[in-house]
């Protein structure tokens, strides 16, 4: 028998999408499934698909803003709303695209851990070697390949695979065709990948 | 000590209340606490907050039409996408407002089944004439008050009130001056009314 997949569109821009990082992990992990992470441009999906951030509507983003703390609360996972909000994600995310499959959920986490709970501003190269070097990584020599052609192409053909398989928000999940938006649909998609539910 | 109470704004027009609806007396009496059902009109605070319905994106109401059918499916209750889709709720939330306080949990309920799983069209006089009979109430007495102004105008309140308390969107629900939005909060709301979590 295959072993079942979660494809897992993240971008680290979004804090739902850090939620979901800590937590798909050892979701996959209780049902011998392995998850494979697909860094994405989440203003792209909004541009694409005519979506918004969820502060564009000051109410949403007011509650956004106390939401996220419960539920990190919830997971018992740190957190902490970072001064620089939004974001410049696009390095990160290319770096993301330069790695090896293997690497880029210890990437992921590492680089959404030192934004949404340790207030680094990730839109910066000096972070991002930093958090490369905490990975035993050489961040310089990351930061040169993020910026080829290859790796920028990947990351849009990632961008362009997500929007066409109707995502348009994060973190969004894919069990087979069957898509999950939001680390509050982790528990519907951990019923289908273990059959209590039919998608 | 006084009984906590969770303050449910509800429109029968919206799916994930609908949703919410058969979830929350059961999950209120776990924590021996009280609902307070409280009709207001989404498209209003829509328009207030410059929130949308989901469907306003395309994608997200392709993918509405699954998740909710797989929230159903989650929860074990009965759903249906109805024909008629928006549907005009204000006769229904009209009519919860000429109720006494203790009926309108389960008007809220009865006539969202109605549309929710039965397919009929809410927007009618005569199926809310029929669902108020099949809980034992005289329909056309119920519709003749539900055109009074005082009744019209404690929908108006209720809805002015739910804006000015932060809500955009429905389901909402308030534990004290906590907001909690969508029936996959009810996980947080549990958390916070059981004290597991700090709002």
């Amino acid at each position: 028998m295959s072993i079942p997949t979660i494809e897992f569109y993240w971008d680290s821009a979004s804090p739902y999408t850090y939620l979901a990082a800590t937590q798909i992990e050892a979701l996959a992990a209780r049902h011998g499934a392995r998850v494979v992470w697909k860094p994405f441009l989440l203003g792209k999906a909004f541009e694409a698909t005519g979506n918004r951030m969820p502060a564009a509507v000051p109410a949403k983003g007011r509650y956004l803003y106390k939401d996220v703390a419960l539920w990190a609360q919830h997971y018992g996972v740190p957190f902490k709303f970072p001064k620089v909000f939004p974001v410049a994600s696009l390095a990160s995310l290319r770096i993301a695209c330069a790695l090896a499959e293997a690497d880029v959920g210890r990437w992921a986490l590492a680089v959404m851990q030192a934004y949404w709970s340790q207030d680094q501003d990730i839109g910066q190269p000096e972070v991002l070697k930093a958090v490369a070097g905490s990975l035993g990584w050489d961040g310089e020599a990351l930061l040169a390949q993020a910026q080829t052609q290859p790796v920028k192409d990947r990351l849009k053909a990632n961008t362009d695979e997500a929007v066409r398989r109707g995502v348009f928000g994060a973190p969004s999940f894919f069990v087979g065709d069957t898509l999950f938006w939001g680390n509050d649909r982790l528990e519907l998609l951990e019923g289908v990948l273990s059959g209590r539910l039919a998608a």
